[in-house]
């Protein structure tokens, strides 16, 4: 904790540097009428259906039946809301508050009312008593707020419910925004979390110049719904050691645990603000002036009593102080006239009479704390980045599609391709585009848009770093936890930016719940008009179940796409691409639309090239088509089968069993169906890309066998189908929860969705078909374990499986030679996976 | 890093003081020899198909086609574990070895073989050139063992596929293993994920006498897959200011970087190991001898370059120390002579010839390195924990049932009566059995075990701790990260002892991916004779998605059943009992059980009791019933509609909705059935507790319509049920993404589940039932309109709504008074929830 003495002369723009000096009595006593005022606004809406003003006796009709919320950490908010208001105020530095305790909802409710923020954006919660009983009415009571920092909250992009994300939201907010103060209050249950505990880790990814300042404030109440938390049971060294050994500079504040007069508290606490945000503009000046390296940037250690200024005592046993005070300390506020009196004495010790006037509104000289407009961090728009959100500007990917003379006529590889298109989207949004991974965007093949751009890093260089594409400033930010890409990306999109997470697909699941709640965000904020549409969550997964060729069976699981159709059909799509062409067409769509999330699933392993550029467009503006090129029917017939697919390792299978039933049984009519917009399977009633019963009934017929080879797990599509008129009809094949094979095509046959599968399908299923589709049978079969045996000897797949091209390009080839390899398209090997 | 003197008379039992010496030049040399050894054999499994000890010169054909494999981390696994063999045969101290690096599975390998236990538990990898060849062979190769420690790797319970547990799996093997010393490598790209960061304070919850020891090692080589890692990027002494803060005292050691003599590299890390182990040892004596107090345990800090003694550059670039040796740092070994030189240099820079006899076996005096017996760390029962698992002793839960005069008459909370009965279980099973939670174990009501015990803590304590159920040793053991609650009870429950861990619904969700990899884990020990079945991970999930009544939309998602039934029929299980004395019998039940997984969701809140002891168990040992008590079906006749359910809340509706059904249409058929065993659903085909056909149409028919009210999301019901003759009758109602309430009924009334509208269901499907139904059904719009408007008001629901009681209990309480509260089986108020 060394301070050096402010220098004026080193302010920049929005980061000056003040004199450390005591506040005056006015300031102090305005601090503290502020301060009560939000305590009183956070225990009324907390307790009282009426009477808001205490303006005559409480009785226990004024009383809510039943008792809902958090009161434990909302005093500790205030208090930091308050003076964080009063720096920002005299500093001028936009600022935002992100609130780790979610549950202080009361609290960031009573300031944005404070502000004048709450009855501009809802009128009907006016400033006087009537605005006030229904302030206190709304929260947490049917129809109105939940009891958690909300969507519903002016000023918040961070939702209070599953803890471990405020100091990610906070490193995503400030990327690219160098002049804004990311205030983060990290609760001391919160910090107990995983994802908590490694988002510190964030201030070697940020860039003092480029971006803005997180300002973390771990709020160390000591207690957890019914245990003591472990931060505030280390020795305060060990805590200043964890700290200093996260690369911050400490700062320890510890109050309200005796009789230290209010005027006190406020004055230690500014001073210390004060001196910290110096620290911060100095750092902020010594970066801009060209010094590099990380700064040791400050954080504050904020020790209060769990639920500070409630009653010390309720029924014998401690309230203020422990963990009983973490919801709502007296539970049974209106069951006796004790009870009602404790409430009341409570209420009464904020002294609303001096902090409301006649009418009920709160008193000039408190409001006057707040610093005006969007300084106020309510209505700062950066928490309402839909506001600030402009379009990207996309360069047409019709100019990085792979040439394709014939359909697998070229082989390139998927992510590859799209990432020379990224490279350009990069290159034309500097400032608003972020790509976000695991350590895994070269391993995905992304790796062109090292082309343009850099890996930001912002920790120890070597010499050798020269071949790792790290930089200060970059668009790529990574690091080995899927928690902090996704928390970042969120905070990104939610302050009005663009990117996208990619990652592998098995290890996706570690962010189901943030998915969750970044789904249930824009659930919500689609029907809070106020809320401005920001741009889509997407993830790019790749590396993907059917070619985990270096790991094994951990690395497979396909069940993401399960998990996010569980949400929405308002908020979430699933696109599963078959080549490069169609995954360029997908992205371009993507990186356009707003407040969904899109999942897209996309091989980077070498493959068959289907589409051209235009037929690109057309199959993935339908979301799903009839490939005639592909199928043996007769226009205006029926088929006798449809072999459908959705995902590139299924749809490769499937051209190749047609390919065989049409060698074989020629006289059989097959159509095939590739689905890319995995939404189109449902109904339209269930979802707005669902097709009608009359599409999906042309295209997968009424009463034909469909054969449905599909990249995640066969029940899905069961799901997303079970209502067509066909659905008795359909037999799908997908993983199984089996694979552990090192090898592409060993790997399809261990789960039954090989080419030669499929032909018996097509056979067991076809009615009629006569002896020499029973023999054919038999040749697949004999194929199967013939192709599987050499895998056991020799490693490797079998050459006239592994090397099998659609006939046309066979055609192409004939004519050219082997397949083209799509320029920059496919590995020259070397690179880790 | 200051180290006391070692004083042997300190020693206790298996911990050991020894005198901190230089080692003799032959240990040296030895270790030296075992390394090379398991570096030889790791580079052989990653590249030869033959030709295993080189005895020819290495020709294209003995190379793999497919290169697939870890080499980074392998070299320094292979070190520590020479150094843990060396420590642990001079000290006899019971060690495991976790290996969060999982990517260094040859090095596992290679050690195990060389302990000999590789052989003694696969016969057929013989130690000669033939065995050595099978080894190499079958490492990452189709048919064979999967590239990461897996299983199938002796003296593993750590798999290597996703990263971030092995520090909580550690701490969970020495919870209750006093004389178990876990040696934990953690790569430092583990150490960046969430799960990891946060697992280092599983030291506050380590009692030092009744626990084991464990050893973090810090594994800092410098790369992840494309990236240097963030800890090998910042100061040393910033490192350990982290580690400090983390509460241990760090000891650094580096080597690799210069042209240091390997003896002298092994003569550092063997003196510091000894200190180490000194130190813990010290530790637990100090402990044993009554100091109370957390001890700073030693970690380690082990940096080496990457990929350790391979070569320092191939084709011109960086090999050794750079994140190019990750995974194979010869990716095109037999593409050119020149590549093929560089690898059989590499593999003779190991001098082969010294390490293997004639036949192909190594050397006695490196085998004579290791321990011998069960101490050798492949060969360690605790990590085979099946061997060791005994049943536990569970007292009759049928003397913990409660009293359920009629049908509703009596009210209880589930999870409060099943703590009664777990609080016995815990008596009779004082060191074999652990609760788990993310602090949520009172707030789900299971705190009557506080009656017999308490949340082990060995964080500060406070005078007021007194109130707050902690000791220094007891059964739960809780901290706010799911992550760490997961991987304890893994590590636990592979060591071969029983546990639960208990948690809100909506958070369960946080370890999605953690249950994946267990699933996984258990899926491919069931076909490895050897791996001893270990106790099932059992979930209880309580403050369900229907009662999140101090929360919000946030934390409600039931989606963690449709995520685990994506995995194998064979290992997961999940029950919804509707009432205490089911829940009883069903954990009764699951207790019992070995190598499932039991996913449990049951309320906290106060509910009627349905069934008595006796028929609790005949309703749970069938997994699903008719009610007769509750329908109105004629015996030997079809119903005209089932009403089905599944969960607590939906059968409290469906018993409201028959009630409604019997009052207004008493001529109407209903017949009622609750599920407790969602698996009994599916096809017998599909899972192993599966319905037959016939089964399931005598209980659903075939033709009528069946309204079912689900706990979860309405489509897993039908995913199920898919395939069932009557499927297209069924009507699935369910959570819908659509909650955001704070009253019970309200929440079901949104989510369309409530009473009302399954009467209207019924209505709507049963056909020809006249003027009289159309009449009821505007009567339920009714009444639910006037409910919703009653919570929009008064904050609560109707009274009538709320304290409905099913029929017969209102009959027995006209007789005896109000709903029976069974004693100490309902909150009385004042915990938080």
């Amino acid at each position: 904790m060394t301070h050096t003495a402010p220098d004026p002369a080193r302010t920049t723009g929005t980061w000056p540097v003040r004199e450390v000096a005591d506040l005056d009595e006015a300031t102090l006593e305005r601090l503290d009428r502020w301060w009560r005022a939000a305590n009183y606004l956070s225990v009324g809406q907390i307790y009282l259906l009426d009477n808001p003003l205490l303006r005559r006796e409480l009785v226990a009709e004024d009383i809510k039946p039943r008792l809902l919320g958090h009161w434990g950490t909302t005093p500790g908010l205030n208090f930091l809301y308050a003076h964080l208001n009063r720096a920002i105020a005299e500093r001028d530095t936009s600022t935002i508050y992100i609130t780790g305790p979610g549950h202080g909802g009361p609290g960031l409710v009573a300031s944005s009312y404070l502000e004048g923020t709450y009855t501009e954006t809802y009128p009907d919660i006016t400033e006087d008593a009537e605005g006030l009983r229904t302030l206190f009415r709304q929260f947490s009571f049917p129809g109105g707020i939940p009891s958690h920092v909300a969507p519903e909250t002016p000023g918040s992009i961070h939702e209070g419910g599953e803890l471990g994300y405020a100091l990610s939201h906070a490193y995503g907010a400030a990327f690219d925004n160098p002049d804004l103060l990311v205030a983060t209050v990290i609760g001391d249950g919160e910090a107990e979390t995983g994802p908590l505990a490694t988002a510190w880790h964030g201030n070697k990814l940020l860039n003092p110049v480029h971006d803005g300042a997180v300002l973390p404030i771990l709020h160390l109440n000591g207690y957890k719904i019914a245990n003591p938390t472990l931060l505030s049971r280390i020795p305060s060294e060990e805590l200043a050691d964890l700290m200093r050994g996260y690369g911050h500079t400490p700062y320890e504040f510890v109050a309200g645990f005796d009789d230290e007069p209010a005027a006190s508290i406020h004055q230690r606490f500014a001073r210390m603000l004060d001196e910290v945000l110096n620290q911060i503009a100095e750092m902020k000046a010594s970066a801009a002036a060209g010094e590099t390296g990380r700064p040791a940037w400050p954080m504050i250690v904020f020790r209060t009593p769990k639920g500070w200024t409630c009653p010390a005592e309720i029924d014998g046993k401690p309230a203020e102080g422990s963990w009983r005070a973490h919801q709502v300390p007296l539970a049974n506020a209106r069951d006796t006239p004790e009870h009602l009196a404790v409430l009341e004495g409570w209420l009464r010790s904020y002294r609303p009479d001096e902090l409301f006037d006649e009418a009920g509104a709160v008193q000039p000289d408190i409001a006057a704390l707040a610093p005006e407009g969007e300084l106020r961090m309510s209505a700062n728009p950066v928490a309402n980045g839909g506001l600030l959100l402009r379009d990207l500007r996309l360069p047409d990917f019709r100019d990085f599609c792979v040439d394709v003379p014939a359909p697998g006529a070229t082989v390139a590889e998927a992510t590859r391709v799209l990432g020379t298109w990224l490279t350009e989207v990069i290159r034309r949004n500097p400032d608003t585009f972020r790509i976000f991974g695991p350590d895994e965007t070269a391993s995905n093949r992304l790796q062109a848009v090292y082309d343009d751009t850099d890996k930001q890093w912002n920790a120890d260089y070597l010499d050798a770093d020269e071949d790792n594409h790290l930089a200060r400033v970059g668009r790529v930010v990574e690091v080995l936890s899927e928690h902090q890409c996704q928390g970042w990306l969120e905070g990104y999109l939610l302050t009005g930016r663009h990117g996208l997470f990619n990652c592998y697909e098995a290890f996706i699941h570690i962010i189901d719940s943030m998915f969750n709640q970044h789904a249930k965000w824009l659930d919500v904020t689609r029907e809070i008009p106020w809320r401005r549409p920001i741009a889509s969550l997407n993830y790019l997964l790749s590396s993907h179940v059917w070619r985990q060729d270096h790991n094994g069976f951990s690395h497979q699981d396909p069940g993401f796409l399960d998990h996010v159709l569980n949400k929405k059909p308002e908020v979430v799509r699933v696109y599963l691409p078959p080549d490069a062409n169609t995954l360029l067409s997908t992205y371009d769509h993507l990186l356009r639309s707003r407040d969904y999330i899109n999942v897209v699933v996309a091989g980077k392993q070498p493959g068959p090239q289907l589409l051209d550029a235009d037929q690109a467009v057309a199959h993935c503006t339908r979301g799903l088509g009839i490939w005639e090129w592909a199928g043996t029917e007769v226009v205006g017939e029926d088929p006798d089968v449809v072999l459908a697919c959705a995902g590139d390792v299924p749809t490769l299978e499937v051209l190749a069993a047609a390919d065989l039933l049409r060698q074989h049984l020629p006289e059989l009519k097959v159509r095939v169906v590739n689905v890319v917009d995995l939404m189109r399977l449902q109904d339209e009633k269930e979802h707005p890309h669902g097709l009608s019963t009359r599409d999906f009934d042309t295209i997968f017929t009424t009463d034909r066998p469909v054969i449905f080879a599909f990249h995640g797990y066969p029940w899905l599509i069961h799901r997303l189908t079970y209502r067509r008129t066909g659905h008795a009809n359909l037999h799908v094949r997908g993983y199984k929860e089996e694979g552990t094979t090192t090898t592409p095509f060993d790997m399809v046959m261990l789960n039954d969705l090989d080419r030669y599968h499929l032909v018996m399908d097509v056979i067991d299923r076809v009615p009629g078909l006569g002896s020499r589709a029973a023999t054919l049978r038999q040749q697949m079969a004999d194929a199967r374990l013939a192709a599987r045996q050499y895998t056991r000897e020799h490693g490797d797949d079998l050459p006239e499986v592994r090397d099998w091209v659609w006939p046309d390009a066979a055609r192409v080839q004939a004519a050219g030679g082997t397949p083209t390899l799509a320029d920059g398209a496919v590995s020259t090997g070397g690179d880790n996976e």
